[in-house]
């Protein structure tokens, strides 16, 4: 599908105004920022790079497309001829996917000429708001279920065939060990993975034939679901008899054991435990996926719950309490031809008053834990050095501040060049290499900040320079109202 | 994008069982129902069959997709070679797009050869949940917002560019008149609608400028956004001199006003109306669009506020209240070669028991008021008749029963047939037919049903023979165990 037409209608009549109103070669910056994070934690993972970059190599209106603008009776025939060799010529810069990130900081930047920088506004929110909540939700259930394997099962559940696709690579992004969806497999090079379901069971006579013929389908994997009848008196008992004729025709096979999908998992899985060793069967596996989430997976943990493998669908691929993640995309510049001029948005709210100007992020880590201790938001032509003291301060608490000693903390500066004059200049890392960056990041963040409920936030502060401009500018805006 | 291999691995592993251990030629019955209808509702609006036709009509493993099946090392020669030129040979019934269903009936059946039928389970769950989902949602906005027209906004937050585009889809079927996404309006030919956004505000150096462009150019639709700086001490005084300059000019907009995008639209809607009406502008609409849904929209209704015509986005696209819609896939029969020999699944939770056999759906209309008294569920080989008394009674309190008497009632069956034999016999209405189906399908339902509070339930029964077949099914099994 080409994704072109992908965005909202007014971004078009947007860009016709400017077509007609300004200089086409007119230079702006925007950022994409979000303003809090989804489900109460204090971090979020950027994921959706790759497909923005994608979406920007091919950015192009067919004939058919401009045939179809040309119906709506809006649009001039001056403009269409404009679109039909229009091409993106700008600079994106970003943060790498898998990046820990934090709320108002611009982790996407575009400088472009203005028609430009609007028309990729919706496609960019709209794919890395999914893949960046999915991929956040991910983490979180990762972190409840400790050092065992989550895998992604959810495509039934999702938002479409790309929610299901997309969101499955994001899943991974943020810990999954695997997916269920064949297709993401295919595309992204995710492992795939899967067992039989009540319908296998079903269409057989008994639930041991069933087994039975699972086991010498597939006895190097042999994971039975052994819930369809009745978990305790027919479901394990079954499996158990299934796994002793294996032993017996001296197969042993690689990976074994049951999964349960409803009912108590927490009793079921320490009466099934002690079922399974009781008969030897110590290194069988239990695992389960029944409306798995974060928060129900550390409370069976929390239970002694004799789980190790985790297969979470729903919860995880549409992030049920929090689906939306809310990156917005807003000007912060505009050019003059010599330098860029701050814009700002006022709002009653101050929550929603933007940062002006064009700006990059410094992460700032603790030299001796390597822990983040702050990012601070500054100003692009500002030179922040480790060398020298450095002044931190809440922007909405300013007498909260701390100065951290010369060379006591490490900067790194987060956004790196993905286009430059319309070509992509960044090689994406393929889907496990960005897993595992993830993983380094999620250990720059203290344990307090990474638990699911009230979590100790990380401070995101602005420069000096960069909080007086913003406050000089509301203060011209309100006395100009 | 080739969605055949959109599917859960097992269901590749369990074909695999199935060609191995059945007949190929071994025909079952699935049926598709949910359990609960989203957000608290008594209803939900079934959508997504064009897309499930598109899908089988389509369904094909290419070399690529067998060799990728290969590289899985668990799929034998015999099964990729019989893959290669697999497709769908039966049959599919379905209630049409824009009925109003309900919990536990099969709106969808499929009968088919085993491995055709599971094949297919996942990609019709992932389009039919999404899209029951999100026209069922729209239809709760559309209720809330009366005779006014509701927009559908969401395309940066949805789940991906798919559940942005047949998200759109879903909520025009449910009840939008138009979508921001230009991509739907392409594909499906929805009215697309939009504007301008903040940016445009911000890139001219006032506001006056930037309405005063904006008025220019686009004076037939001219809808100010005027919450960029100060909506009553800026924005909407602005406005009207925009609006007097185009009187002035001699332009009557067919359609011009503001948009209301942030603070209280209770307030703010009342004082700008009062503006608007002082000078004259009393057909000058008002419209907002700041994280609406059904409650707030009735809430801001009941507060009297001036707003007809809403604007809605991540809180419709993303279902954010309940995201996903909870469509199930059950085995119900295995034919002998003579006949259908029903199949259960027993759960401890009675809720999760399925409804056994080949079935079919009667809908029991009240002559009089064309209102819907219930929706019984027969088995397929019952003729229920509209000049006999019918029993109604509830399968969960059977003393709660009601005889309903000969030709006070009509009847309608609700499936019917998409595929016969591996063909589509099924012509898609446009999608402009189905919201209008779907708007009659709304006013068979009481307005206590409609309602998003506590809303009540429509009665989903039995016929006695079914009722009989599942009890004494439950009764073996459990005999058994």
């Amino acid at each position: 599908m080409n994704l072109t037409l992908l965005t909202d209608f007014y971004e078009l009549t947007m860009m016709q105004g400017y077509y007609k109103e300004y200089d086409t070669k007119q230079v702006v910056v925007f950022d994409f920022f979000y303003r809090s994070n989804p489900c109460g934690g204090a971090y979020s993972i950027f994921a959706g790079l790759e497909q923005v970059i994608d979406y920007i190599n091919d950015f192009n209106f067919t004939a058919e497309d401009i045939q179809y603008l040309r119906e709506q009776k809006i649009f001039e025939e001056d403009f269409l001829e404009f679109l039909s060799d229009f091409k993106f010529t700008g600079d994106i810069y970003s943060v790498p996917e898998g990046t820990v990130i934090f709320p108002n900081e611009p982790v996407m930047k575009i400088i472009a000429p203005i028609m430009e920088a609007q028309i990729i506004e919706t496609a960019i929110l709209n794919i890395v708001n999914h893949q960046s909540l999915i991929a956040t939700k991910a983490s979180r259930v990762k972190w409840a279920a400790e050092d065992d394997m989550v895998l992604e099962f959810g495509l039934r559940r999702a938002q479409g065939p790309d929610a299901g696709v997309y969101g499955a690579r994001a899943a991974v992004i943020g810990g999954c060990s695997a997916t269920s969806n064949v297709l993401a497999g295919k595309k992204f090079d995710i492992p795939v993975k899967g067992t039989h379901a009540h319908s296998w069971v079903m269409s057989f006579n008994d639930e041991l034939t069933a087994f039975r013929k699972y086991a010498n389908l597939y006895p190097d994997a042999c994971i039975l679901l052994v819930d369809t009848y009745d978990t305790l008196k027919t479901g394990v008992p079954n499996a158990i008899k299934v796994f002793n004729e294996l032993k017996e025709k001296g197969i042993q096979p690689k990976l074994y054991g049951i999964r349960l999908d409803s009912g108590d998992l927490a009793y079921l899985s320490k009466k099934a435990r002690k079922m399974l060793d009781e008969v030897g069967f110590e290194d069988a596996i239990i695992s389960a996926s029944s409306d798995l989430d974060e928060y129900l997976i550390q409370d069976l943990k929390s239970q002694g719950a004799k789980i190790t493998l985790w297969g979470v669908g729903t919860n995880l691929i549409t992030s049920k309490d929090c689906p939306a993640f809310g990156g917005v995309y807003k000007l912060t510049a505009v050019s003059n031809g010599n330098e860029f001029v701050p814009k700002i948005k006022v709002s009653e709210n101050p929550a929603k008053i933007t940062n002006p100007g064009n700006k990059k992020i410094y992460r700032v880590y603790d030299k001796a834990t390597g822990i983040i201790k702050a990012d601070l938001i500054a100003l692009e032509e500002e030179n922040i050095k480790e060398t020298e003291p450095l002044l931190l301060f809440d922007p909405n608490a300013t007498w909260k501040r701390t100065i951290l000693e010369p060379n006591t903390f490490v900067l790194k500066e987060l956004l790196v060049p993905i286009f430059k004059n319309g070509s992509c200049v960044y090689a994406t890392p393929n889907i496990m290499e960005i897993q595992s960056y993830c993983q380094k990041e999620l250990k720059t963040l203290w344990p307090e900040t990474k638990r699911t409920k009230n979590p100790q936030e990380v401070f995101i502060d602005l420069t000096m320079n960069l909080y007086n401009l913003k406050q000089s500018m509301i203060e011209r805006y309100k006395s100009e109202v």
